[in-house]
């Protein structure tokens, strides 16, 4: 008899793989990504060089990073396809919109599975699909206000980049580069929902933009994404200082979770959000000033309230205020997220490929044994 | 200190959920749906009735089946999206292609995170996916030939209108009949990687196009998917009965793996393809003669070239043999598995729907140890 395995519903704290991409320790306040602390790398690295880590392993030499920044800068422009098609997807939702445009680029470059091709031929693959991401989510943005999809300059890094093929406008350094580190940051975050959606998908020998797409699918599911948006809608309603605290405690008293606390693995600060508060803090501005002491207030009232549970700031808050101070628009919050994304699950799908075992679990059958006899015609009745 | 739990990769034997859909029970050759034997299911319904026990939980009364039909009827044609859009998508492979258009129409309509909504409505999203599905998937094909999509005929029952809708023509009552057979008995089959990738996706509160849109991604996948074109492209090399047994040895010599035989999971004969051989001599002639010899055949060697292990025909090879002998071209073979398959992904998102747990597993962390200094400006060198 075949010997099975029961394991907690939601598969909490069930290994199921090992892996050289990175890690999240929840209790240390800590994440890193291969042998790095995250944030000293947003710190001290440029997007194209943390993703060249992600994805090849180590961080580039100057003649790597040359020559993969090479490689990437024709992908950052739509394929003529795209530039056909994305007028017919014209609103959907950002997430949507991406999903199935990176489905039709895929379709057409075209992917092979990742089964039967080489280690470089993936990563090219995998590069192709991150480097198209924020082409594609600026030109829907812009086709869905009636504005025209505009080239990448070629001048402009890849954060850059990114806000002036959606603003229309090359950002100051100080915008560009704290979009850069919000984007840094999120690159990775252990075997979350989408992460896991990639690498099951992968585990079939698919290619990479099936996986990517399967993930883009989890990532808009409202248990998943977050919605930094959400913490800045939550700014908005509170109004001013005067209004902080009689907001928090309606909030609590109405049962509403508080947009922007609570983390399932950290049960210390957040690294993310200290380190986005920080990039906040050099912009300055009123904003963040009462962005602090909103964040002050809702954890004393929450130490308050729930004692014993110790609530923090989540990547949301910081990261919809530095978003909103970069001059992101609130509907791409999520989609900037997910520029970055892409890069942590392609880490995941190319690590995946290496190993030909399928993923496929077993489920126990709890409903009315069988075999019935089946009623005559098929019917009930 | 948190405590993990280690699974054997690949979760082999792992047990995830629990389920009411059906089960498959390898060591006995049974498969069920709810808790009726499927093939009993093949033999006395129509793919209607099973569609409608897979999503409801029960078979239906004949006032049952009739409001679903009314309800399933207007989705059998293109959107008006979808006209627009599958021009641009030609070119592609079919699951490629229907991965973007079901991801462009579940976007158009637009689906509600399952989160959101009531069963009901998560049933009307789904009903949707699978209804149109066939209409992608024959369009697509037509298209890719310089042919016209042809509207949905309301006089024909699924598999009829199916092979119409793909071929011009209404098929003969015993090759509607056939495809029938086929599409009940490959609607759902355990927790395979696309069932539990659309199962994952789920978890997230993501809307049903998104897990189905993953879980047809997975099954792009060589090692999932399977390809019953290829039984059949091994019929056509073994060219006639005098060269059964040569191509056979000389197959196994070089090492391949003889399509169409053997199962992961079951351990006598596939009920699935037993019962398509019963279809297959039904039709009769020389290649039910021919694919007979050629099981026995193989069958036979393998047993004497690898005694102990019991090899039987899988699915695969009868499903090829009934759909040639229906008139579906090979490259719609494993679409046409889509089109069943498809309703047991959907039945299957909506039994996870009804759980708010995400499934969000952990990964073990083997690679060089944190935290080393990232180096003065991010380069190796």
């Amino acid at each position: 008899m075949t010997e099975f395995i029961e394991v907690p519903k939601g598969l909490d704290r069930v290994i199921v793989a090992d892996t050289e991409i990175g890690d999240v320790r929840g209790e240390e306040g800590f994440y890193h990504y291969r042998q790095y602390n995250a944030v000293e790398l947003a710190r001290h690295c440029s997007f194209e060089q943390v993703w060249y880590l992600m994805t090849h392993g180590a961080l580039p030499t100057r003649a790597q990073l040359a020559a993969f920044k090479e490689r990437v800068a024709p992908h950052r422009a739509l394929t003529p396809q795209l530039r056909e098609l994305l007028p017919h997807l014209v609103g959907a939702s950002p997430l949507d919109g991406l999903r199935t445009a990176l489905s039709a680029a895929c379709a057409a470059r075209p992917m092979r599975p990742v089964l039967d091709i080489d280690e470089d031929a993936r990563a090219e693959d995998a590069l192709f699909a991150c480097a198209v991401t924020p082409a594609v989510l600026t030109a829907m943005w812009r086709l869905g206000r009636g504005e025209t999809p505009l080239d990448p300059r070629a001048d402009l890094g890849y954060a850059a980049n990114y806000l002036y093929m959606m603003t229309g406008e090359v950002p100051t350094a100080e915008a560009a580069r704290a979009i850069e580190h919000y984007l840094i940051l999120t690159i990775d975050h252990g075997f979350n929902a989408s992460t896991f959606t990639a690498r099951v998908i992968a585990s079939t020998g698919a290619d990479v933009g099936a996986a990517l797409v399967g993930a883009i699918g989890a990532l808009s599911g409202p248990l998943h994404g977050g919605a930094p948006a959400r913490a800045l809608d939550a700014l908005d309603a509170i109004g001013g200082p005067d209004n902080i605290d009689a907001w928090i405690r309606g909030e609590l008293e109405a049962g509403r979770r508080i947009m922007g606390f609570g983390h399932n693995v950290y049960k210390t600060e957040d690294p993310r959000s200290n380190h986005l508060r920080e990039v906040a803090t050099e912009f300055g501005g009123d904003i963040v000033d009462f962005s602090k002491t909103v964040e002050r207030r809702v954890v004393e009232i929450l130490a308050e309230v729930k004692p014993g549970r110790k609530l923090y700031t989540n990547v949301e808050f910081y990261a919809g205020v530095v978003m909103e101070l970069s001059g992101v628009p609130r509907p791409m919050f999520t989609p900037t997220f997910t520029t970055s994304r892409v890069v942590g699950w392609s880490a995941n799908i190319l690590e995946q490929a290496r190993d030909s075992k399928i993923i496929r679990p077993r489920a126990r059958y709890v409903g009315a044994p069988p075999p019935q006899p089946v009623p005559e015609g098929g019917f009930e009745d």
